[in-house]
């Protein structure tokens, strides 16, 4: 199939045409007069002769001339015909507004969507929808999107795909961003969001590419078009809802809920350097953003200007909340400001112009120069209203500033932030914006974006595993079956991860024979894979210090494993030997259905419980991603020296998170979930050790 | 003085009043000719015969009858003499536009305001500014203001004082925000920030008091006034720049410095219960929030109700990441809306009405009703971008059927939240806030804003302690003296707070009789006032067991003592009892120089240091207080019997805490600071036990 010929298409159809308000085929004919650019646009409806003076064909079939593309704009019960008449004429693309297919939810929608796919396959027509609201190439000028909006120059280079057509709605109606494509992919069974994404990535009209979405259809595809952007450091902004879902997840409290699939998307955009928002006028903000500058910081660091103390202050806090870094001025920026600035300023980052600075625009530019060439700064940050009537004039002359920055070269990215909303006003939005100063949504949503804009900055492809270890099919309902505690630290032991020296034993004589050989004191555990809360049934048991309580301790251990569970499967006694004590962490993998295995790490107990301290990335991973997860974790101060303690062997234990995820992904179509709690982690130099391990497999068919 | 007579004046006159741009006397002018309401507003200017067609007098004494205010829009140094000049007239109120006072920071500046003052007093003036940008007085339509600004109605109830002029403007620029007064207050030295709250609050024009401030000339008058407007229930909503000094202070993360000047602002404000926003965007919708609802929620539960899935799912995620609540619908209430949405829809908070219900204002009138009618709800939400350019008649079905649910009575609060910004309709703006519906910003800041309307709703004055502990002179730079652990335990003891039993010991013999006496294991400890890391040193010894063992550690812990300080009193050693393990929490009271002794509890060690898990309140507290400071922590679930752990003492812990207030309130002249660490919590109906305390005074002049 063709999605080329799709969204690019010579010749499009509109089936169902009209000069209707209100319907589908009459509104859509209304914004084709209004900005539609495409010559070859032809209007096909029985009913009429002409529409908007233009001819109106009775069917397809009457059409002069191939036809690349048919918009159908009526009822459900007419699109397959209508299809099988267009893909008789040659036609390779539809689009279908209809609604009433797997969206319902009931068989005879999912049964009808079906039959749609079906036939679409059989035709090769690239369909978009059903259940759209169509798209709009603004670079050709193809107009199939029947929402009416405002008639305003939208063209430019943000990709917007969405799930909701009246989501690209108000995000076409905003006055400050300006499109490639917007594209309402609806239910997308057959050319997905996938398919959109890639031709996005690859379209080189498009510098941005933002989607909504709120799930996948082809996990395997999402993840090599991520790849694909990555590489080429094509911007990806995506509003992915659901994650809410995750407060009841997380509600549960145990190590495989806390990687409910949302997390796991956060993962996955993590991991290829998506930028993820959280809502809409994120979305926008964030695209205006990568849209409008023709650079990107080469280094997440900002200076911020104001015209008063207020609002260098706001500035400095609300950054402050974001985590935005504000470095110091050098002493020659701070020398060069002292003699621009009124006398009885003070430089800091941020800093405060004071608005005597904003009425002379050469000594505007004088400040913005220097504070641009310190070297410290990667962008500048203008905070300035911009009200909605001007009659401040200080916007005048510090755009008349930046252009002359600008024109002297080696300008840095600028941006303005403003205090308060709804006063932008457009003719200095065009201004700054063809200067390539975008201007953000107010201070909490403005930090919030450039947070996202230092995060991309930051992101190194070095430093990723490319692959990711998929499942080769889905996610089956087989059963599942644990292994031993001894059995799972053999196969880490394998993957060189350090586990505890230990042996099976199944007599109290040999028990007390291999606690001497590990040496006192030992720790006894019942050995079973079918008895998997050790502890909770007195099948645990700590210090044994003689022969005389190793042997004693296996007769107890297996009298309580007996008690406990009668018909359980007992391999013996586990003598191992007691490990000095260390930094308790947590590790585990949970094989999602969509994105394979996931592993997470945090410190045990209440720090994964109660404080949600956890980092997760899919499997595999680099070394560096192992890293990135430790220094991501709030704890992680305590790994490196906090407060007096040893640094801890991070090296070691970042290696061993490598091979457990490595350990996950060649096991990624066996594996259900793996846990390491505790692992032991030593000073620097004395390495890490598995004490306890569990995991679990979907029992394979026979 | 009279800051009624400074706020609602008779008679103004404009004292360096001109028709030159640019100027503070010809912009106020312009500004009055715009929208002053004002009839007796005189000019003066020995340059002009007549301002805007108007008489310009050549000095104050010349204009017929009374003056109340005199603006002064000229030059610092005529200000005094205009001020005698006025004064001589009889004039009380005075507006003193010019800067070059203390905001400079140098000492004339300071001198020159110093100058300000006295004259002031002398002649009874109430001053606003200096260098500030004046006042608008909306409801007597007085003109003090002399930034230009649009042309429009911005008579409301809205009362906002800010140190600011540009925040001022910023805010007056926005469309949906109506005023009762603007107040740039400027260097405020006269009539300060704390007598324009006052007004605001006893004004009965104002229904929401907003303010924008970096300090505080009163702390006393202050709490006062808040205290005030708590009892009031009129909401204050608060920008307070300096958190980002919190920064540098948490980072030195010890108790001390937890208890910055920031947090202690923030608890001064939870304790009065002020809205403390986070920038200008939430200081403006809050306030519209506030000014616009004609009645808050009786609880603090939300409905949304969306058009379309990603809008709803986009509620249910930004209202879970703000914590809002969406309590599920009755039973009754899915029952009635299934019977209106479409076949394939299902009713869930936030709800997705589809489009179809927005094109029926009956229907929708319906759906609101039914939802709005359920016990669960306190306030519904509406989410719909309010395009610019109205070219979805939603909006106009929708405000219908919110006049018909109106006119029914009985109707809960309301509000419209948009998914994108710089969309909103004017028309429909006014149209929804006449009636009390009002539009917030997009998601991110509306379920901030919602966050802190829940908070006032949940607050109640009857769980309040209404002192504050302010000290009655200002922090002195007198040096510090330290209590020793056992001379702290017993100040302690006196107020109720329980501690360990102990005794002092000077030799060897004595050790071992008192640990006999006390029971065995003891823990012995060097007593002395100054030595304060008793661990560091060598000074503490755990779990001694007899009294060959007590009489050697009595022995070594004086050695040490020695070795370590041989110039320190010791006052010998403390023998303890050992106590069980329990949850180890920290107590501790830092002395806040503009606001007393401040409480800070929180779990010890890493809790307070890695994750500044912490609560702070201002001293004294009652038990509802304390209780809600453990409820604040994020480690609470650990005291309710997380887990299958004990539920532990909350009672007496929470009791201990106002104990521990209430001593720190009545010391609130000489402590500087305490601390209890650990202060050990036990199992409900076991109390809480403090281990190791200390007390450091201010030294007392003698």
């Amino acid at each position: 199939m063709d999605i080329v010929k799709l969204l690019k298409p010579q010749t499009v159809a509109i089936i169902g045409a009209s000069e209707k308000e209100g319907t589908f085929g009459g509104d859509i004919c209304t914004n084709i007069k209004k900005y539609g650019k495409l010559e070859k646009t032809f209007f096909v409806n029985p009913k009429w002769e002409s529409v908007h003076g233009k001819k109106c064909y009775r069917s397809v079939d009457e059409i002069p001339g191939d036809v690349d593309v048919v918009i159908i704009c009526t009822p459900k019960k007419t699109v397959n015909d209508l299809l099988r008449q267009a893909g008789a004429k040659g036609c390779r693309g539809a689009v279908v507004f209809a609604s009433g297919y797997s969206e319902v939810g009931n068989r005879e929608g999912k049964e009808d969507e079906k039959k749609l796919i079906d036939l679409c396959q059989e035709l090769d027509i690239a369909l978009m929808g059903p259940n759209c609201a169509g798209f709009i190439n603004y670079r050709d000028g193809v107009v199939g999107f029947p929402f009416i909006s405002q008639d305003r120059d939208r063209k430019g280079n943000v990709g917007l795909v969405a799930q909701s057509g009246q989501l690209c709605l108000s995000l076409m109606e905003s006055p400050n961003i300006k499109f490639s494509y917007v594209i309402s992919a609806g239910n997308s069974p057959v050319i997905t969001i996938e398919d959109y994404l890639d031709f996005l990535v690859e379209d080189a009209d498009t510098k941005v590419v933002s989607a909504y979405f709120e799930g996948l259809h082809n996990p395997k595809k999402f993840a090599e078009v991520l790849k694909k952007a990555a590489l080429k450091r094509k911007p990806v902004v995506v509003l992915k809802t659901g994650r809410s879902v995750k407060g009841s997840q997380i509600a549960a409290s145990h190590t495989g809920s806390m990687s409910g699939a949302d997390e796991v998307f956060d993962a996955v955009f993590r991991k290829f350097g998506v930028i993820r928002v959280k809502d809409m006028e994120e979305l926008l903000a964030a695209s205006v953003l990568f849209s409008v500058l023709d650079q990107y910081p080469a280094k997440d660091t900002f200076a911020a200007m104001n015209l008063s103390g207020g609002e260098t202050g706001i500035c400095a806090d609300v950054g402050y909340l974001h985590q935005i870094k504000f470095p110091d001025f050098t002493r020659d920026t701070n020398a060069k400001l002292v003699e621009m600035l009124p006398y009885y300023a003070t430089p800091n980052n941020p800093l405060d112009t004071t608005t005597t600075l904003s009425y002379d625009s050469d000594l505007y530019a004088k400040a913005l120069r220097t504070v641009m060439d310190d070297p410290q700064i990667g962008m500048v940050l203008i905070g300035y209203t911009l009200l909605l009537d001007i009659a401040d004039p200080a916007i005048y002359y510090i755009t008349e500033a930046i252009e002359k920055v600008i024109a002297q070269g080696n300008a840095k990215p600028i941006a303005i932030i403003p205090f308060v909303e709804n006063t932008r006003n457009q003719e200095y939005l065009d201004k700054l914006e063809n200067l390539h100063v975008p201007i953000l949504p107010p201070t909490n949503y403005a930090f919030s974006i450039l947070n996202y804009l230092a995060d991309f900055v930051n992101y190194r492809t070095e430093e990723r595993a490319w692959e990711l270890a998929l499942p080769d099919t889905a996610a089956t309902n087989l059963p599942l079956q644990a292994l031993s505690e001894h059995a799972s630290k053999e196969l880490f032991k394998k993957y060189g991860v350090p586990v505890t020296r230990e042996v099976i034993v199944t007599s109290a004589q040999e028990a007390a024979r291999a606690a001497k050989d590990i040496g006192y004191p030992v720790v006894m555990k019942v050995e079973s894979a079918e008895i998997l809360h050790k502890s909770d049934m007195g099948g645990v048991m700590l210090g044994i210090r003689d022969d005389v309580a190793a042997g004693e301790a296996f007769r107890r251990i297996m009298d309580n494993a007996r008690k406990h569970k009668p018909e359980a499967k007992v391999n013996g006694v586990l003598i191992q030997e007691m490990l000095p004590e260390g930094l308790e962490m947590i590790l585990g993998v949970h094989n999602d259905p969509q994105f394979g295995p996931v592993v997470l790490c945090g410190l045990g107990g209440v720090f994964v419980e109660v404080f949600k301290d956890v980092s997760l990335s899919p499997a595999p991973l680099n070394s560096c991603e192992a890293l990135a997860m430790l220094q991501s974790l709030k704890a992680f101060p305590l790994f490196n020296g906090y407060r007096g303690r040893n640094v801890l062997d991070i090296e070691a234990l970042a290696q061993t998170i490598v091979k457990i995820a490595r350990f996950a992904a060649d096991h990624k179509n066996t594996l259900s979930q793996l846990d390491i709690n505790p692992l032991m982690v030593y000073p620097k130099g004395k390495g890490v050790c598995a004490v306890d391990a569990l995991i679990i497999n979907r029992q394979q068919e026979d």
